[in-house]
């Protein structure tokens, strides 16, 4: 059966996730839908990111199998036609090896934080960032964040739901930046755990609002417990920006 | 009484307009409305510029009295808390001398379209830009741009239910960018007619998908006849993006 990887863009508001539920409407389930009215009998897509509901993502990728023989392109303008009026939509489609695992297969992981500051609400990009009423210091919360680099035990970081087996990650990249009165934070990891990434923007918040001092970031990584954790960042400002593979794993 | 000038975002969506109507929810309504709520008795707002049904504002100036002191900033939170959920929101509210007008002192507007070139939808910004789904030659757009700079009759670009007194109008400046598959492109006049800029991206998008000469632009504006412009662009890749005044008259 002829595998494809997808590259997917999506509005995480009206989810509950990227992952299935029994209850509620996924970005998964959705894609599943737009590939079975394609006339796939046994449609699974399976997603690299398992993102919480309500955040988006500029390119999740995911991978597929079709019984039919499709034209990479023509798969994705078929799956986008029937993904309306769903905010999901199929940048790319490319066939790969058969052996290709969006999940399994990924060396890293690519997430931004948005944070626009202002006191105004955001009319524009109303659920696209965290809003933040009050100004923070860049500075200090990039400074904190160097502390959270390499490999650790993340327990602090971790949601009391994660299911991975084991606390220890390695965080390869963790940088906050301000372009005006937009703050992005910039992650990156070979694999993270449960609501690890909202865990440190919330962490962070609490330095660049002065309320906590840059050291305190590192005592709560060393505490591992959760209980050291600062508040979990809201999902709508958090987008899965990229998923890489080795080179050779992507061509069919 | 005191006069305030007003720097207003809003996402033109959800709105038949700037102008307050018989029928249908208006940004200028919504914000009357709030003023309204605190207590003014003759709530009226007047801005800048009337953008039609969708137009977005990054920057919209708008002038109102008020018969109670306020201080700038606190007019400004009252008014957000009552604009709630409309996605209106009021970005500033300064003290300005009690001649100040919003539409009749502007020296200059300035007005952002934006394109998105790309043959997937626009999951995460549906609504907020013009999507195009076959690339645009944006150097040849920009070139022909160019030939409607200047002081000329833009009867061809204007629409046949525009109210202004005559066609003649001074465009300071027309430019066409790229960044990646969004096409910006920046337009500034001291005032401009109904349609005038959507007119011209409409006709430039033509030049782009290679469907007019460059030169047949020169063409259509020399022929002062609305017959000869292409098609008018949609509102929601339009933002009223600045308005300028003499500095004199910005402090009260």
């Amino acid at each position: 059966m002829p595998r494809f990887k997808l590259t997917i863009e999506y509005h995480g508001g009206p989810f509950v996730g990227w992952q299935r539920q029994d209850e509620g409407r996924s970005v998964q389930g959705a894609l599943e839908a737009a590939l079975g009215k394609l006339g796939e009998a046994d449609p699974v897509v399976t997603g690299a990111g398992r993102t919480d509901a309500g955040v988006h993502a500029y390119a999740q990728v995911a991978h597929l199998d079709t019984a039919r023989a499709f034209e990479g392109f023509r798969l994705a303008e078929a799956l986008n036609a029937h993904l309306r009026p769903h905010p999901v939509a199929v940048l790319s489609a490319e066939p790969v090896h058969e052996a290709f695992h969006a999940r399994f297969d990924a060396i890293e992981r690519r997430y931004i934080y948005r944070i626009i500051e202002r006191r105004a609400p955001l009319a524009l990009e109303a659920g696209l960032a965290w809003q933040m009423r009050y100004p923070l210091d860049v500075e200090a919360m990039n400074q904190a964040a160097q502390s959270l680099l390499g490999r650790h035990d993340f327990t602090t970081f971790r949601s009391t739901q994660c299911q991975a087996q084991s606390p220890v990650k390695t965080l390869d990249h963790l940088h906050v930046s301000r372009m005006g009165s937009e703050i992005q934070i910039e992650v990156r990891a070979r694999s993270f755990l449960h609501n690890q990434v909202r865990s440190f923007v919330g962490t962070l918040e609490r330095v660049g609002a002065g309320r906590w001092s840059i050291s305190r970031v590192k005592e709560a990584l060393y505490a591992r417990n959760r209980a050291a954790c600062g508040p979990v960042a809201p999902a709508h400002g958090l987008y899965l920006a990229q998923v890489l593979y080795p080179d050779a794993e992507e061509t069919g």
